[in-house]
């Protein structure tokens, strides 16, 4: 047995009461999860020793997030453990595709309450699968015993200078989002099986349904896209938190930029955002869910879409559409930045009550 | 109040139950996070967005580690939060000083069962006091409700090829260790109360009591040396599991590194290392406790010393031994590689018994 992750994996040495079963339990670990190691090009070393060392690419920066979810929290406790492996990973790379930033590897720290071969084979074979589609290596980590949680770190790289803020909003900038929103939030629905609004789950099919499920457990980072928006685009941030919430912490920080550049030049500035419903790229089964019980909660404000929201100047709208269509990306235009003070939702241009979209589709139910 | 790191702590917008108490725990984290994430010009963009943008030095490599400490595992329930943090980034910084890497930031996902202003008051404290020495700064993370959990994932830079490997041990090389071994250990005896040897706590003074307790708790990473060493040593290794475990992965590495080469050249490789007890580094504590017990297993087999461990030609040891000292950084030659397989300790060159080192002074005993 090779021993780099049995040294790699420090935390299952202090186990104190549990060392009789510990080398069975590193034979699982480096089963599982030294595969997923692979060789690339751009890791001088992987796991095996104190740290990694990846080589830079001439010209880039270094991007780093971070992404911890919790059991019963972030996901739900019956959540499979594939899924699990799936989304945290997924949901990091989504961080470093709202940057524009190329990803380069991960490294993962996992706390279990206990050691199953089944759960570990399926919850590396969620990484190995989601990690396949980018040819990135995991690098290093940690794991430990405790209630399940999976803390996974990525880096990536963007060619310098060239990073997309969350902060870069404009007057007069588009706002677009990329796919459906809302898929996410409607599969927690029939995750934890919660209509409260008396919604008849009959309304959807079984591929809606299917389709749903897959979004909240299977999300796909838009990490192929995330070079194309350079250059074209002022802000971007996925949309984890919801459309409106995530828009709003756009907003924040575009305000911040134009207040620290005014504070040089003068001026008095606001920034706000006007949204059309009849023009946000819903799911049939989202469609159906709203059409039932005029609830636009999933798509405003239930998280977990991962989708891009951006902004940008109009005239470069159509050749981003056409660079992002050629990835498969379809890119809907949903509103404006406009200069009045917060989001102000439109329905064929008529103003909605403010409060209407408070529910909340995501994990707020939990 | 800059909602920068609510944005940040995603996690806590998911507790739920929790919201009426949510505005209060954003102003403590924002109060006693956000000033970690001190401007460095290396940073080009901090905590508020969807992740960290860093410049990056010419002509380097990045070297990525992550650790997680997880309450009474890997320190004691009972320990202080500055110390909690403090060690949990402390034994990054060392994992960066085996490589020879410098240490460039700090990200960290924190699990609390809750949020006490006074906790995490002092935990951010011991994290700023640490992070200032090496004026690293905080650039993103995670948190969550649930059980006491550190994870810290450190970024640090090494020149092009200069890292230094676990794996690069040669026949001939000698053992060297930084300052002394055991103490750690001593430390854990002390604040576990635990004297299974009928050992009299009367025997150490106030002062060796205290020193012993502080290298549990806030053990200093040898980062200083870390650059000292390129050019003059083979391999390095930070100790935390004990001497004699940490030699042993450095000789498993660097015997699989020698026996690579040979299947292309041919050859039957043996590696080990024959360690002088009487020449280990001793606190005056930790040489008092093996008076008084003849039990070597603090130094040998006490884990969390975060000494380093290294090996190198016996023509650069006069080099390097000036180099660190001028670091404040003591260096002791505790024996040899040899071409015989396992560790072997011997006192003034007679033999000792195997198996008298494997009480363990570690977190083992748990």
């Amino acid at each position: 047995m090779n021993k780099s992750f049995v040294t790699w994996f420090t935390g299952l040495f202090l186990f104190g009461q549990v060392e009789e079963s510990m080398a069975l339990e590193f034979d699982l670990i480096e089963m599982y999860f030294a595969p997923l190691s692979q060789e690339v090009e751009a890791v001088e070393m992987g796991i095996g020793d104190d740290g990694a060392i990846l080589n830079v690419p001439e010209n880039h920066q270094l991007v780093v997030v971070t992404d911890t979810l919790v059991s019963g929290v972030h996901f739900p406790e019956n959540t499979e453990p594939y899924d699990i492996a799936w989304k945290s990973l997924a949901v990091n790379l989504s961080d470093l595709a709202a940057m524009g930033a190329t990803p380069a590897s991960y490294s993962l720290a996992l706390t279990l309450p206990e050691y199953s071969e089944d759960w570990l084979r399926a919850f590396s074979e969620g990484l190995r699968d989601l990690s396949a589609q980018f040819a990135i290596p995991l690098i290093g980590g940690d794991t430990s015993k405790g209630p399940l949680t999976v803390t996974i770190t990525a880096q990536g790289w963007v060619p310098n200078q060239q990073a997309i803020l969350r902060s870069g909003a404009n007057i007069g900038d588009v706002i677009c989002v990329t796919n459906t929103l809302g898929e996410g939030a409607l599969g927690l629905k029939l995750a934890l099986n919660d209509w409260q609004d008396s919604f008849a789950i009959s309304c959807l099919s079984d591929e809606e349904q299917c389709r749903a499920l897959n979004a909240l457990n299977r999300p796909m980072p838009q990490i192929a896209m995330s070079a194309d928006m350079r250059g074209l685009v002022n802000s971007a941030i996925d949309i984890s938190d919801g459309l409106l919430a995530d828009l709003g912490h756009m907003l924040h920080h575009s305000l911040a930029r134009l207040k620290q550049g005014a504070e040089q030049g003068g001026g008095d500035f606001v920034l706000g955002a006007d949204i059309e419903l009849s023009q946000l790229p819903l799911s049939s089964g989202v469609a159906h869910y709203i059409k039932a019980t005029q609830d636009w909660s999933l798509p405003l404000s239930g998280g977990d879409d991962y989708q891009l929201c951006l902004t940008l100047p109009e005239q470069h709208l159509s050749k981003l559409t056409e660079r992002v269509a050629a990835k498969g990306v379809r890119l809907s235009v949903v509103g404006h930045i406009v200069k009045q003070k917060g989001i102000r939702c439109l329905k064929h241009g008529v103003l909605q009550e403010e409060g209407m979209f408070e529910k909340g589709g995501g994990y707020r139910h939990f």
